[in-house]
């Protein structure tokens, strides 16, 4: 706290990052919290640069992570870990241990037995471990997962997902890659999966988050089209949900022309539902007797069906939100658990392992001849 | 030959049918051929009210379908089967045998080796055969087909495909099943397969026909969730293609609220394509770098593109055209066919063939646990 | 008659022609009539081609319209009018007098004098004249005026109304006129305007006929901006209805990009509907408190709405059909007239007087800078 | 200046008000200035409730604006005005007066005369103004004004804008009308105009903004449909731009069902282009002769075309953005424009002065029954 608000430090994510500045505008969207430190880079001419640009005090700028977590443990009131894949078990761990709450990007860790550790010591020290699984935070997300849970679809038999997007294929027309894309097809910095570790969760925790259910098992076949990439790029996934539901997931960086199409549909019994990321303002609900239903965003409608999508709905119906929206209702479900010590509503350890459970059953199978394989 | 018109018999399509006025009106729009004969029904009466409807000689009608074949090979041109699947077989088997060019419906068989046999019967007896693979008729899919070929959207990687219907979800309330879905439940009618071998074959011999592509091998997840059902109503198939492609293919019957949704999308190393066939008159191409471009039938720009495009469509661009001008497609192939005794471009045996072939796959790797199986 | 069907002659509509086509297309998808004779131009040779494409006796095809009419009066059963605006009326007049029944294209007339003279002498003869107004035709337009009638939108206030193309964009680029486009902009030929008698009146026809209620007076702001052209091509002009209503229509042919774009839009006090002939299968409902809601064309939901819907609407739902079934039932409801001697559900006499005094005030009011005029 | 970060005060916009929570969000989004000051309401508790919500020192809120401008002239960095209509000129001008920047919402003032007094007044005392006339924020509107300069449309002569809310239609079911609503019909606050002055000077700054071009005069029909307004609710406004162009505008808060649709369509001798607000990361662009093109927000292809667009475009391409970035953008040009002292890329006296014109001529226009009236 400074002045009664709240401040943050952050690992990674400086300038030029990709995904930095989304987290701090979402941040600033709500006057949630401040950025008051940092360790943007090892370079301290870049952290200086930072410091400049974000406003932030040189002194809190640091080329080391662990000065970081050293000096600023006990001081901020949490820390946001934006680095790449690699670095995020480490970062988190030594954050939780000590002390610190922590924010981390997703994928949480390389493994799920490093999400496991880390879930275990937030619970162990009683620290609030936030995950931006951001899709679930758009208000009509929200919706629909009140929509199933007050049972308006019936019985869940079926999911088809899809989060698909074109960014490997704008690398490869004899321009060097760009830096954004290259990290990703490096084991050493993205870890074991590419594609599934890196979008594939998003899809997989929406489709948890929505349906209530829990996948038991998977069957995935992973491919490397990029040309130079030793990766998964591309994934075609079928798995089987608690409750007798099934699922079929399509994700894929190689997806020509695709932009970030995070699409949705659930069939249940007596009505289905879809939603698609890049019109995420309305869900459209369809009926087997009866004529489809568009529900928008804060429109009166929405009010009595599902208040946790109306709490999250900033502005008027008609007045688009978008994606900094979502992911700052993420960290407003998180700073209400600084102040509760509760879990709150925002993706947290279980998200996080269950989602690195998914990324590891899938190489697996994806391993042994694309078999069943339990989460 | 009848004043110098085409004419054709029937079995099958009578009063009440689904598929078969759709057949009649397919032929009358661009007075194709004139419907003489018919085995319409088991039931005299019924064939006398089916003669009146359609404007035929009652005499030529036959509550026998061996009666028709008896009596009507060398009288008409062609005969168009519209019967229930089981006895697809035996009728076109029966009709080629006499010397008749048949037009059957799909599933062609109940099994790929009688698929096989009514190829080979045709080859050998020289007689023509024509599948209503309805949606190959559409003029933006052989747009699409044509793009693929011309080399626009590079190297194949991927396809994503959903049919899906909710059509069963429409029996579940109480009323007793409508006859035109219950058939469809029954394996003594439907044959070992109902949504992969109704609908689920569509969306295979697209896929073949746009990519021009073959599918080596699959792996199939069949469930049966609508109450009663002992067939497959709900399935996701996964498949490898020559030239390393993939593909991933959900076909469902209870996709609540769903009515037609045969939805394709391709995904190439330099561009993709999407295809709906509930706005059937368009194509949206996507690109790494350019912006989307929605080509539409008829319209000028479609012109240089797609010869076979232009030959297909009748009116105007911005007057669309719809499931009946796609099958009046299918026929005028199929009738050019008769008079060259050629193939020509319509599904005929070959498609056949491959669609009870990748019947059999699916049910085969269902049954040993999802495995691979080949083609 | 002939072998106990309905036959007609038509009068322009030859080989190459835009529309003719489309009016035999109709007629055959549902066996509603056969083409038997025929003045498909004033040359006897493309006659002669016209009846070997047609499959008519040579002997019934004439150079001449008034020996068509003096020789088939009387044996056909109707006369489809298929020739340039400004022949409509006096070919119409004949025939009418000589006792046939006429289906004669849009404008009827080039003035709205002409037209009440056309109503009057099919009152008077008690023939049966039609009128192509083929957007009324359209189940899902059916469906929209059913849902006015029956109060579901509360009183109308306001409807939105667009048809634009681009036709005559299409035309300046170096490239002689096409000759469909030029003969629209010769006065001679086309009449004293273009777009708005060209197309405008389909608008105003889909407004009466869909709200139900009566233009009072109207006021127009005419443009020509095609190069050469001395005609009307682009018009907006607003509507005061009985009631107390208010509408404002686009009406264009220099709508550079766009093919044939029928957009209505209605307000009621209690919700509004919008429809779009580019996917004319659905009709959108909007409600003030409530999610917006999509009907589709012979799904379950439409059927205890719209009764005169699902009469006109063949195929299943998700099967689209389009604007040749629009013109096919207009035309259903035409032949029915023919043997009932009673109006029935297609544009006749009415809409088309109606729609030239709609003509004829926007020239009007154009002419006197912009003035409300009374139809 | 505090701390090196921009203040601001704020008038009216207080908890409960619709769109100052909006400003506030789009003034933290990036970080552009911090509120410390305001005058949120003439009760002392509510801007003491103001004060905690908002975190600012209670001893800087003020019951009586005057008292505001009088204590924060030369403190804070600049006003915002969010009051109710009526207000807006006396605040304006009198903090323009004692030497503050300001950012007013629109209307600027409730008549042409006065808008022209503070245009004077803020060039004569060197002193910003700002009014959010937000849609012009939006990246992809920046785009096709680019896209019209450059020449791509070729000559303009059409324009079709619609902006329409069914929000009167919310208030009309027996409940008492809600707070919002009730002064926008109230002509002692709202003015003169109501849905002209409300949201049609929107549509209007759009069309200027985007066609470059100027309405010279227009033509309008005003309404008033909901139950005890006396002010306009509907309106349909006809065009004469600089150059020939012609537009037709329809706004209206009687379209049931609509909750801010704001959608323009600008046809050009060589293309035209089409926005929709409610999907505002996306342009069509529709030719002639060549397939439609959907340019997105920040993807590649827009980056040659449109500098402008991309500038103010913060997320990926694929990452919706939507409202209050499009106003955050304003701000984006306003704030610069407080260092360099110079006219930005934002709307200011000029937008002020010409859309109050529009609005006067608007209701003369209506007052003369609907005659042509220059602004």
């Amino acid at each position: 706290m400074k002045n009664g608000r709240l401040t943050y430090a952050m690992a990674g994510g400086g300038i030029g990052s990709f995904i930095g500045p989304i987290h701090r505008a979402a941040l600033r969207l709500d006057n949630t919290a401040d950025l008051v430190a940092g360790c943007f880079s090892r370079s301290a001419k870049d952290n200086a640069a930072a410091a400049k640009e974000f406003g932030i005090a040189p002194e809190r700028t640091y080329s080391d992570w662990r000065a970081l977590v050293a000096a600023e443990a006990g001081k901020v009131d949490f820390l946001v870990v934006c680095t790449t894949n690699e670095t995020h078990y480490e970062i988190a761990k030594a954050a939780l241990e000590a002390g610190m709450d922590v924010f981390c990007e997703k994928p949480l860790s390389l493994t799920a037995s490093e999400a496991a550790d880390l879930a275990a010591i937030a619970r162990r020290r009683r620290r609030i471990l936030g995950i931006p699984f951001t899709y679930t935070g758009y208000p009509m997300v929200r919706f629909a997962a009140d929509l199933v849970k007050r049972g308006d679809l019936g019985k869940i038999d079926k999911v088809v997902m899809e989060y698909v997007q074109g960014s490997f294929r704008k690398i490869d027309f004899g321009k060097p890659l760009d830096k954004h894309n290259t990290w990703k097809m490096n084991p050493a910095i993205s870890g074991p999966s590419c594609v599934v570790a890196d979008i594939g969760v998003h899809a997989f925790t929406l489709i948890e988050t929505v349906t209530g259910l829990e996948v038991k098992e998977l069957l995935a076949d992973l491919s490397s089209f990029a040309p130079g990439n030793r990766l998964d790029d591309d994934a075609s996934i079928l798995m089987h949900l608690s409750g007798g539901a099934k699922a079929a997931l399509v994700t894929s960086k190689i997806a020509t022309g695709e932009e970030n199409g995070v699409r949705m549909r659930v069939y249940g019994s007596k009505a289905s539902l879809f939603w698609d990321q890049e019109s995420p303002n309305q869900v459209v609900v369809r009926y087997p007797l009866a004529p489809d239903q568009i529900y928008r965003r804060k429109a009166p409608s929405v009010a009595p069906v599902s208040p946790r999508s109306i709490a999250v709905s900033r502005f008027p119906a008609g007045h688009p939100e978008g994606f900094v929206e979502a992911l700052a209702n993420i960290y407003l479900g998180f700073v209400k658990s600084l102040s509760t010590r509760k879990a709150g509503d925002f993706p947290s350890g279980r998200e996080g392992v269950r989602s690195m459970k998914f990324v590891e059953a899938a190489l697996k199978s994806a391993k042994n001849g694309n078999k069943w394989t339990r989460l």
